[in-house]
This record gives structure tokens, sequence and C-alpha cells, in this order.
């Protein structure tokens, strides 16, 4: 954590100093805002969280609940999205206070006594190590309790507008030639809700108008944002319902403290997810699929009858709930929408998007595979950096059009994995082609779930793989793999990853070369990528950094030397590594980095890997490699060391000069 | 962290639900407290902090100061603090805004050039891997702020009481025969101070009286508590100055991010203590002995002064200084009380202490060592527990004479260390016996100032080491180490001290012999045990704790199987290991542990560091062994399996019976 250099910071650093609109922002929503977003579940709420970082953007998120979430709906919690709230500085604690999942169970009629279930199955939940972060549960009101804090703490100081319903919107269009778009043209009506907790007194029922430049529909599978753009979701007819308890209970299951998926004699399923704080877990018990029109029968069902259904399930077991948390019957299908913004495909490059649907709102799928509000997140931070660059002039507004392009295809690959997976649950034993078919899959299919299969394709943002084989452990267009390297400056243990936060910016990590590498080997490729890295007028971190604006602004660029730190000499280090930054011009230490050390210090945050090798891990070439990182911590380009003609050139189609006009704040 | 299992709690689960005392809490001390703790500081704040857990316990805190402490005084953080922070629920938090201390460098006149400096040794801190915690650096406001944090959100929901100073006190005596003493022997007066934040409006000056069962005086080195009870620091008539300077500086040190200890050739010497943030650096500067009456010119040192003599001393490096946070001349000396509480040594177990001084106010000693903070807070643990302990009927008074007999030793100990590597840090270059001295100490001695040297003699609470063979890993009298395991119930990577609390309960580990460990071993001698545990008259667990509460509300007893925990059937684990507790009477499945597994799960938590065998690292005999811990977390006995007679000896001599009389809340 980096601070101080403003100034001595006396309480909690994680409070970053007020900025731009976060200085005196109304508590009272603006008729004008830059971002509007509506819903503030997990793909609404890290918007606001990543745009808090965008202090020169006014964003406002409204809901229609009075206030926080108290309990229920999602609960799983991927790996990558804990990779996610590293990069909003709160992994650390919510592990801490999460269930943690190591294996999971599977549970069958036993043969000889078919009417008993009997384990038969106890694969490791993440046998390859995908990351280095586990794979939790714990309820999603948590999470969003965690995003508002880190909303409220960042520089644009955003807190959610409660009590405020989205009704309509309407885009202003351009009819006729050199007319000029309204600088606002997002008209979006909302009305007071009757239990908002409203600093201005009594409102309910009465409606207002907010004008904005885009809205981020994040209002979940109803969404009404969705629908005023004339959006809709298609797929299956048929939903497929569950019932769900969060139950305190006793029970001489053994695996209580274990997923589970869990299939009796008569078809009856259960997937049993244990909960945060160690005594809390949750059933799914299968309901069925839900005919047209037999969703109130399903609905009907009782918590009683869900609990006596479990019980016929767990035979020999028994289960004696005590108390019941929250209930009720999830039903979903598997539904998807064709574009995630309001542009319709043959308009893409001639007219900007101005709506954005995010989360539930554009794909809903079963909650099996634990992938709701994980996709959902993503969905949101990948439009919200965006938006951000693109508002503050960073970026050409083309950058918009790459969000729908490149999210439609996760949620298609999702509800894909997720049918499959789905079915393979609901069969009934004797329908598998093969007794250890769910197994099989589950194990197979690992990085999925986990959420790292995520890969985008080529597109403004990502470039192409030519260069990929400088390292082959970073993958052109999957998430950037953190690994252990020691830092220079004070030989302490880091993870390379750890210490890219949400803050807006792009990556530049240079990898040196072998011949760089050894205890007195040059550094001539580092050194001269360096000099033209803050000398070219090519440099992006000189065109696209605004010459009033810290070095480090824009571009975070980091070295990692090919040797032992103590065989770094800080005063050959180019300037760039070493970037001079705040109002007294200091120097920052943490963007030097070299082979982790053999010797272990003790670590408390995953750092007992001594002697890791990330040049080895990492597949990178004796030759060295730049490796080019987005915002949302998604490897952009693998380049050669001299490959800067390449590099300008990937900026150069998507980033606004800012030498010769200053930024806009 | 475990929750839930009084129902669902929706918000964040380290506020603790408020019990006792600190449900509808007075904002306006009262006139009658059980615990008066005088002064804020560390060591006031953990008292505080572990006395919160006491809901039994009237705790109050005054302080002179108006609110927190904003910045300055100590920054050095051990690893066994780091280790108390866990117990406290923030290593973690802190650990991630902390600088952490790697190596330390030692610089020294070039042989050849000896006005220059040059860097002879750079040592790693810990080579030993004294613990799974690291050695921090961070400023001792926010180590206060996570007390106060900790203290506002347990049972007894604890606030300071700023902006009252402590005039003095009086202890009743009994005079007369049959007499008996009040039940509030102490009278304290205090003053409102002229900027305190009143909430009863301005009161400035306004003295008053508390009547108090007992009082901590952790009111510092100038400690008008000690002067009240008539002791005295003694010790060393000189006191040595320091110029300490917290900056944020331009300089071509290299070493500007790595603690140091630099010596010139004109004998000039610094301190470099890099801190948190990133930028900020502390920089002791050696002003030499001051001489009786020396003091007033010596505090008039200004900071240009400092710095200038800084610079001299880093030739042929400069530091251009931006910004002060803070800087002040330090002075100190090396004293000591003779004892930390108010009964003179020959009445000893015929009065019962009242009043205790902790840290600073029985201590003080040079900061070169980094102790200062951390003695203290032990002190401050130390006496809270067992305070809460006689408070809340658990114990009998006599364990109230164990603090200053425990406590005093460690200080003696503290200014013998200190004053040795005081002395070797002001030594010229020429005088040491050896050039590589002051390394050597350093390396030979670094258990010292990681907090671990602390060895408590057999007393009351600290059992005899007839038994240490069978657990040479856990040495009688010192902290307990904690070490990997692997969960049973829910087969994550646990480090098995990390589950241990502040909660003020003593702590039962009973390690399986091998006989149980084998994959299909038999357990008798662990399910004997266990048996005697819940049903014998004789148990501590039977005998102490009351009927009507949770058998784990007064002390935790955990299992370490010998096996894989695949290998352990939680059906024929003793009750004992698996209690049920809260109102719907749950089983905690967080008390049975086995092998920690070969197969690594990410863990964000030092877990990393698969298939290591707790029974070798902590040399378990194979006969297995019982490991009796204090509720602050030192070893306090070690026992053979069917040592029942001697543990149910250990804990008569100290508890009090609860089973005919119930608890007194
Ligand atoms: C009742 C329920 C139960 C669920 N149970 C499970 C489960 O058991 N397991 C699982 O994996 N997933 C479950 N889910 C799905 C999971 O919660 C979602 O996948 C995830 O929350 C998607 O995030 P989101 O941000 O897209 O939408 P949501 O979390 O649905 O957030 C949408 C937000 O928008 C607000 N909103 C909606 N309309 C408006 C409006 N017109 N104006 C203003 N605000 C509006 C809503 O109040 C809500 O806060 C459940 C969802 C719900 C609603
Ligand atoms: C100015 C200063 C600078 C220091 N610098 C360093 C340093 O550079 N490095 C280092 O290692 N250590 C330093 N120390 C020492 C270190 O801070 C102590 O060792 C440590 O704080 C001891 O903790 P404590 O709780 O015993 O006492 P303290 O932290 O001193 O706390 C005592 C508290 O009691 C309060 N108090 C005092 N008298 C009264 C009264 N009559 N009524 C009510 N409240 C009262 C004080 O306001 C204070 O909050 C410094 C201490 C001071 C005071």
């Amino acid at each position: 954590m980096q601070f101080h250099h403003h100034g001595y910071v006396s309480g909690d650093p994680r409070v970053l100093p007020a900025e731009g609109v976060g200085v005196d922002r109304p508590t009272e929503l603006p008729d004008e805002v830059d971002v509007l977003i509506v819903g503030s579940g997990p793909a609404g709420m890290i918007a606001a969280a990543q745009l808090a970082r965008f202090p020169g953007v006014t964003t406002r998120i409204i809901e229609r609940r009075p206030g926080r979430l108290a309990i229920g709906q999602a609960d799983g919690i991927q790996a990558r999205s804990v990779e996610t709230f590293q990069a909003f500085g709160f992994a650390g604690r919510i592990t801490a206070e999460a269930y943690q999942i190591s294996e999971m169970c599977f549970w069958k009629p036993d043969v000889e006594h078919p009417e008993n279930i009997v384990r038969t199955a106890r694969p490791l939940d993440d046998p390859a190590g995908v990351s280095e972060f586990p794979h939790l549960i714990v309820n999603q009101a948590r999470v969003l309790d965690y995003f508002a804090e880190y909303a409220a703490n960042a520089p644009a100081r955003i807190t959610p507008d409660y009590g405020l319903e989205f009704l309509g919107l309407e885009v202003a269009e351009v009819t006729g030639a050199g007319e000029a778009l309204p600088e606002f043209p997002v008209t979006v009506t909302l009305r007071h809700t009757t239990d908002s907790p409203d600093p201005a007194g009594p409102r309910e029922g009465s409606e207002r108008t907010v004008r904005a430049k885009y809205v981020i529909g994040a209002d979940g599978a109803r969404s009404g944002v969705r629908e005023s753009i004339g959006r809709k979701l298609t797929g299956a007819s048929a939903n497929h319902a569950w019932g769900v308890m969060d139950v305190l209970a006793v029970t001489d299951f053994p695996d209580i403290r274990l997923k589970c998926a869990i299939q009796s004699h008569t078809g009856g399923s259960i997937l049993l997810i244990p909960r945060e704080g160690g005594h809390l877990f949750r059933m799914y018990v299968d309901l069925g699929e839900v005919p047209e029109g037999g969703s109130a029968a399903v609905r009907a069902t009782t918590i009683e009858q869900i609990i006596a259904k479990a019980n016929e399930i767990l035979t020999p077991y028994t289960l004696d709930v005590k108390d019941v948390a929250w209930h009720s019957v999830y039903e979903v299908g598997h539904r998807l929408t064709d574009k995630f913004d309001d542009v319709a495909h043959e308009h893409v490059g001639t007219r900007t998007p101005r709506v954005f649907i995010t989360g539930d709102a554009c794909h809903t799928h079963s909650a099996k595979a634990g992938q709701g509000m994980n996709v959902s997140m993503q969905d949101g931070w990948n439009i919200a950096w965006k938006l951000g660059h693109v508002l503050e002039g960073r970026a050409s507004e083309a950058l918009l059009d790459t969000y729908s392009a490149e999210r439609q295809v996760i949620a298609q690959n999702l509800i894909d994995f997720d049918r499959e997976w789905s079915t393979l649950m609901a069969a009934k034993p004797e329908d598998l082609k093969d007794p250890t078919e769910l197994e099989d899959f589950y194990v197979k299919t690992a990085e999925f779930p986990a959420g790292f299969m995520t890969h985008y394709a080529p597109s403004l943002i990502t470039g192409s793989a030519d260069h990929q084989s400088l390292a082959t452990g970073f993958p052109v267009g999957k998430r950037f793999r953190s690994a252990p390297v020691q830092r220079v400056a004070d030989g302490t243990p880091q993870h390379l990853g750890h210490h890219a936060t949400a803050d807006g910016r792009w990556r530049i990590y240079v990898f040196a070369d072998a011949a760089g590498g050894g205890s007195t080997g040059d550094t001539a490729a580092v050194d001269a990528l360096g000099a033209w890295l803050t000398e070219s007028p090519d440099s992006p971190v000189v065109a696209f950094t605004p010459a009033d604006a810290d070095l480090d602004s824009r571009f975070d660029v980091k070295v990692i030397y090919r040797r032992p730190h103590t065989e770094v000499d800080l005063a050959t280090v180019p300037p760039v590594f070493l970037p001079r930054s705040g109002p007294f011009g200091l120097i920052d230490y943490e963007k030097v980095h070299a082979l982790r050390s053999d010797a272990g210090v003790a670590g408390g945050d995953g750092l007992s890997e001594p002697g890791v090798d990330i040049f080895a891990e990492r597949g990178i070439d004796p030759a060295g490699a730049i490796v080019v990182v987005r915002p949302d911590h998604y490897v952009a380009q693998v380049l050669p060391l001299d490959g800067t003609a390449e590099l300008a050139a990937f900026f150069a189609r998507l980033m606004l000069p800012q030498r010769e006009a200053v930024a806009a704040y």
C-alpha cells in the first residue's frame, strides 16, 4: 500500500483523499450526471467502485431498495473474483470471514442399499493451483458491503442513492445532418419508492428525471433498462427450480462442512454449500423443470417441504433444522441477450453506445456452477474502466464498443457450460454414460468455474498473439496471473500482480532479457526501452500522459530483473521505473523487482514460496518480454523488448494524445 | 472466524453482539468501576481490548489527550506483536499497510576513504523463521486505532474517555481486625482537561473522583499512577538523546528503503527505519549522552541541525528533505521499577494488589532495539486477562500476584539487552573488539528483538517442565508457536494457533499418540482423555465451566490427529472436541485437526506450506501430549495423554469451582 507521498496520512490509508467531484459531493442526486448506474447488485457496485477512482467523472448509483442488501442471493466467489477483490483492497478481509472450498464431495446411492447415500468421490477443488487465491463462499451482501466501502473511500466518494426506482429512459438521436447530440443524451425517469430513507423528507411516488451521458443497467434479471433499449433475454423457455435454504442445523451427515453434490436413488438431488462462520450452510434442493405457467405451483413450495425433501435425500442421515436464516424458491432459465448495449449490430462504429446492460440483466442461468455474482462483477468492471477512460478524455469512444463484444461471448460460454453442468447434476445415476461422468466433468473443467476461462479475442484493446512465445505463461486475452518476485528497494517478497490495484491505469511489465540477467551482465535492452519510454514522443507514456500530471499517472511501468535483488543497483535503473511523483517529487521505489530470493521471509500474504523463478513459471523467453496489461488485469499484448513501434501503435489506435491539450480536469 | 451460531449475522462479523455491561454502556464515566485504566497508549489500549471480552466487568479507560494519537512515538512491531494482533483480529490488515523488515544493512566508513560510508553487511532480519508473521514498522497511532476498534466492537463495547487526567489515588486499607475492605477500595481523583471533547459540555479543570476495584496505570514514563503507589524508576542517571525525524525526502542513498545502522568516521550514527506507505522514513540521529542538567540544551536541537547532521553522516550521499511529518528529541535512560504493583514484596500473599503499572510507567530504555511499544503491549495483555478472570469469578485473586512477578523479570532482561545493543551501536568502529561485533550481535540475538525470548518461570500459571520431552517444540513458559494443520471437517489448511483469539479462554491442545495415528490405528488414549474431560468431576472443563454455560465457554479444547484428514471419521471423535453451543446447540466443527495434507490449497494466510508435519515440527513424542496454553498464548504445561491427575491439579490450584454456585453474571 503506498501513501504519505502527498504528506503525512494519520488515519486509515485506505481512505483516499477526496478529489474532483468527490470534494463536496452533493447528497441529493443532481439533474445531470456523467454515468448513472441503475441497481446496486454485484455488477452495479463494482462499476461504482471502479468509477470512484475517476474523480473527473460524476457517477451516481441508484437502487430501489431502501438500503443495503441484508441476506440471501448468491454466495459463490471464484478465485478470479478474489483476485478482483485484491485489486479493490479487500481480498484478505473477505477471505478471513468466508468459507474456503478445498474439496468437493460426491454422494450417490449405495450400490447394495440404494436407499442410503454413500460418498463416492472427493476431488480437490483446485488441484492445479490455478490461482494463489482461494475459492470462497460468503454472502453476496458482504461482497456488496466491501465494494460500497471502497466506493465511499475512493476519491470520487460514491455512495448509493437508495430508494430510487428506474422507470424508463430515452436516448436522444441526431435526426438532421450537422445537428449535435445534446451533452447528456440519455433522459432517465425515476420514482422515489415508498420505503426510501429519503434525507429530503417523504417524496414517495414522486417522479423525476435525470439526464446522463451514459447509463449502466445493472438492475438484474427483470431489468427495466434492458427493456427500455428493446433488448430481450432469449433461450430455453423452461425454468429450473430449486428450493434454496440457508440454515443452522444439527446433523450426523459427516460432510456437512464440505461442498457436496448429493444424488439419491429416487432422483432427488441436493447441492450443499457450507457457508461462512462455521455453522450456516446452504442447500439447493432440486425441484425440477418448471413447465410454462407452472411457476405459481412451484413457488408455493414451503420451507417444511424443502426440509422434508432434504431429509429424504440424505437418508440414512438426518437433518434437524434449528433456524432458517433465508429461503427461497430460486427459479431460473438459461437466457441471454444478443447484445449488451443500445447500438444495433449494423450501427456499430457509426453510433456511440449510451446504455449498457450488465450482469443478470443480460444473462441468467442456474446457480449450480456458482457463477452469477462472479460474471456480473466482471461485466461491471469491464464497462466501468472504459467509461472512465472515455469520460476523462484518455481514450476514444470506440473503446465503448468493446464492452458488448467482449462480454457477450463470455456470457454465451457461461450458459453453455452451465447447461451441461446442470444437466449432469440433475441426471439420474443410471442415465449417465459413465458413473463418474459428473466428477470427471468437475475436475476437467475446473478452470471454468474458477473464472479463468475468459479469453478475449483480438480487438482494439487485445493485441495479437504473434509474440506469445516470449511469455507463454501470460496468454494474450487472459487474466494476468501473478507470480512471486522480490522487490529490490526493500528486499521483501511480493506477488507481482498484487501491486496492481483497480486504479484505472494500464500496466507495462518489462521482463529483462537473459543477457541482462547475469550478476554482472549488462541491461542494454531494458535500458534502451526505459529511455524510449520517457524520451520518445511516440512512447505511450509520453504521448498519453498530460504534461502536468505525474509520470506514472496513466501508465504503471514496472521492471523485473533476471537476477537476485541484491545484485540490482538502483542507481543504474532507468528513471521510468523509479518515477517521481506528487507535490514533493518523491521517488516511487515499488516498481523495480528481481528474482524471488531463496530465503523465506514470513509473509501472511501467500508469499511463503521461496525460490520461485517468475521467468521460469511464466515462460519468459531469454530475450525478455514486454507484457501490457489492461486496467481490469487482462493481458493485452506481449511484445519483444525492442518492440517499441508495436507498443506505440497499440496505444495510438486507442488513446488520445495529451501533450497538446491538457487533460479535461 | 466463527459466527452465525446464535442466528444469522448480516453485517460485519467482527462486530460481536453487545453483552453484559456492553448493552447500554453509559457515555459518562460512572462513579464506580471494576477496572480503571489510566492512559490509552499501547499498554492501556490492549488492556481495554482484552477486558472488552469480559462483559461481566465494568472497564473504563481514561486519557488526558482530547482524542486519538495522531502521529509520532514508536513504530517497531515485533513478530510477537503481530502474533498478538492476530489474536485481536487485525494482523492481516495492519501488515497490509505496514513496512515489512526483510534485511538490515550495516554501513561504516570506507577503509580507504573514511569520509565516505559503505555497506558492510546485509543480514536477513529473521534468518531462522522464528514466526510465520513478519517484523513490521508502522506508526503507533495505527496500532492504537486497531485496538480501539476491537475494544469498541467487542461485547463490553469499550471506548476511551478522552480529556480526563489522572491526578492521584488512594487505596483503602483494612486497619482493624475483622473489618471488611470496601468493594471499590481504590479512590481515584481526575480532572477534566481544557481541550476535552466533553459530551456534557465544558467542565475544564473540574475534578471528580471515581472508585475502582482495580487500577491499571498505563500512563507512560512520567506515570502519576506509579508515583501515587510510591514506586520509582531507578537506573543509570544519564539519558541518551536522539534527534528523531519522520520525513519525506529525495536521496541517492541506495538503501533508503532498508533498515540501516549507519556509522560515520566522525563517530556520528544514524538508525534508519523505513516506514509504511513506501515513501516516509524515520531517522534516529545520535545526539549522545545527556549529562545531568543538560536536557534543555539537547532539547534545543532544531530540525535543521538534525538534517544537517544526517547529511554529514551520509556522505557521499545526500538527503534533500521535502517534508517533515514529525520530529522530536527523544531522550531516555535505562530505568526500571522493582515491582509493578502496589503490594510490597513482604506482603505478597497477604494483600491483594489493587494498582498495577504497565509499559513505560515501569520501564524505559532506548528506542534502538524497537521494544517500547511491544513490551508495553505484553504487559497490558498479561494483567488484563488476569483481572478479567478474577473479576468474573473464574480464578482466585492469587492470580494477580503473577503479573508483577512475570513482567518485572522481562523488563529487566529487556533493559540489559537494550543497554548492550545501544552501547554497540554508539561505539566508534575502532572501539569494537571485532569489526563485525555489531552485526554478529544482531544476528545472534535475533529472537530477542522479535519478542520471543520471553520465558516465564514456573508459577501458579506456568507448570514444570517435567514432561517437556513430550513436546519439545512447545517450551513451557514460552509463547505457543503455531504450525500448519489440516482441519478435518472442511479439509482446509489452517495455522493451528491462528484459531486462538484473545477471547480470554484457556486452551487444551490434545496431540494424538502414534498408536492412534496410523490410518487404521485406534485412538484409545485420545478417546479416554476426551471422555474424562467431559465426564469426570475432576476435569477442569467440568469443574470450572458453569453448568448453564456452553461446554466450550471457559476452555477451548482441540485435538490434532496424527493422520491425514480424510482418515478421521468425525462420528468417532469424542464430543469434547465437537462441542455443542449457543441457543441452537449447534456443533462446533473447528476443533478437530489432522496432519497437513500434501496438496496445496491457496491460502492468503501464510498457509502455502503443504506437507509440514506438525508432530515433527514441534517435536511431539510418539506417546502424544497435552499442551495447555494460557489466554495470552503462553504454554503453561505439557503433559502426557494420561496425565489427567496433573491436569486437574494444575487448574485446581488456580481456578474457582463453578458447578455449585452459578457464575456471577
Ligand atoms: C432473490 C434472488 C435469489 C438468488 N439466489 C441465488 C442463489 O441462490 N445462488 C446464486 O448463485 N445466485 C442467486 N441469485 C442470482 C445472483 O444474485 C445474481 O446472479 C447476481 O446478483 C447478479 O448481479 P447483478 O448485479 O447483475 O443483479 P442483482 O444482484 O439482481 O442486482 C440488481 C439490483 O438492481 C435493483 N433494481 C432492480 N430493478 C430496479 C429498478 N427498476 N430501479 C432501481 N433498482 C432496481 C435491485 O434491487 C438489485 O439491487 C439470486 C438472485 C435473486 C434476485
Ligand atoms: C514523545 C514520545 C516519543 C517517543 N518516541 C519513540 C520512538 O521514537 N521510538 C520508540 O520506540 N519509542 C518511542 N517512544 C516510546 C514509546 O512510545 C513507548 O515505549 C510506548 O508508547 C509505551 O506505551 P505505554 O502505553 O506504556 O505508554 P504511552 O504510549 O506513553 O502512553 C501513555 C498514555 O497515558 C496518557 N497519560 C499520561 N499521563 C496521564 C494522566 N495523568 N492522566 C491521563 N492520561 C495520562 C498519555 O497521554 C498517553 O496517551 C516515545 C514516547 C513518547 C512519549
